[in-house]
């Protein structure tokens, strides 16, 4: 049994999903690792992961304007205002998806879907670089 | 360490929760394998999975409700609408919720709360094959 | 390559997010593993865990305050209502947030980010005593 780690930067620029499904493709098929489990885990808490369809990008539109109109800026209730207008409702987009997603790993693969791609999911509206580990364990 | 992985369908008929958590202990159980991590991954992006209360069915129609009014069908402002009005719905419905999750195992057993019962979230109306990855390691 | 698992009681007092971060990294630490996957799993469907910012306490309050908007009590179309107001919206919060989040261990620590703080989210008003599952892997 064997394990393998690796930290990725993802550079964004403003609200949208940052597919990088390549690179975990790549990470499992480097290590050489047939049959395992790799985990995805995103090291901030106003951007999160997912798991969603890469086949038509009008999915991803939706997705976004839906998160957008569920959490909008300016719920005057809030109280942590002061990293600006997206910062809580990024945190709460965050809570609302996912920080962390394993995935099973058969014949040297992770067991996406067809369909399926990974993202990471930017709320914060400025650039960012986004630090997303990868691990691995199998064999 | 040794790992065990298998693959389930489980066939829907309209959006309900489907429950699996017979198939996972029985794979579990199988493996023979006493301390360990089960995965359960789903590979689709308009179903998803979820952990939830098996004791009083009546939680389940009231989840199913809850999602069906936070993400309606016929949101005029979707654009991913090809595939019928309940699919962008479904990605949504995805989102919030989880493509994978992972759950110890100890004594050879996972560690399941005693109402805690694994399902199947299927958000499409019609009938679908839904492909569910089961991941264990341990020993 | 190595296991380590402990259950841990986290008592509540009402609706609230209760950080546990300190907990988890002392098992870490604990089982002398420098490289591994840490798992967290709650064995309730009532409450939630929760990665989250855990620097200012306003983020805390305004994730409440949406959660608790979101899904408020009294929502007149619910039919399991025999555990009292609090516990359907209990359910459908947990639904909407993780059970179980699972993060990479480097270098004998969770690699989790510089304001992340692992919360348990009470989602239910009385007081309960609550258990954690804490599972690692690695060497």
């Amino acid at each position: 049994m064997r394990q393998a780690t690796e930290s990725v930067t993802i550079r964004t620029s403003g609200q949208a999903l940052y597919e990088f499904t390549r690179q975990a493709r790549a990470f499992v098929t480097e290590s050489g690792i047939g049959t395992g489990l790799l985990t995805v885990y995103v090291r901030h808490t106003s951007c999160s992961l997912l798991i969603q369809e890469n086949a038509d990008p009008d999915v991803q539109t939706d997705l976004i304007g839906f998160f957008r109109r569920l959490v909008p800026e300016g719920m005057d209730w809030l109280v942590h205002t002061t990293e600006g207008p997206d910062d809580m409702p990024a945190h709460i987009k965050a809570a609302l998806t996912q920080t962390s997603i394993s995935i099973p790993v058969v014949d040297g693969r992770p067991v996406l879907g067809t369909w399926q791609g990974i993202y990471l999911f930017e709320h914060r509206r400025r650039p960012h670089a986004r630090e997303v580990v990868l691990h691995l364990i199998g064999e």
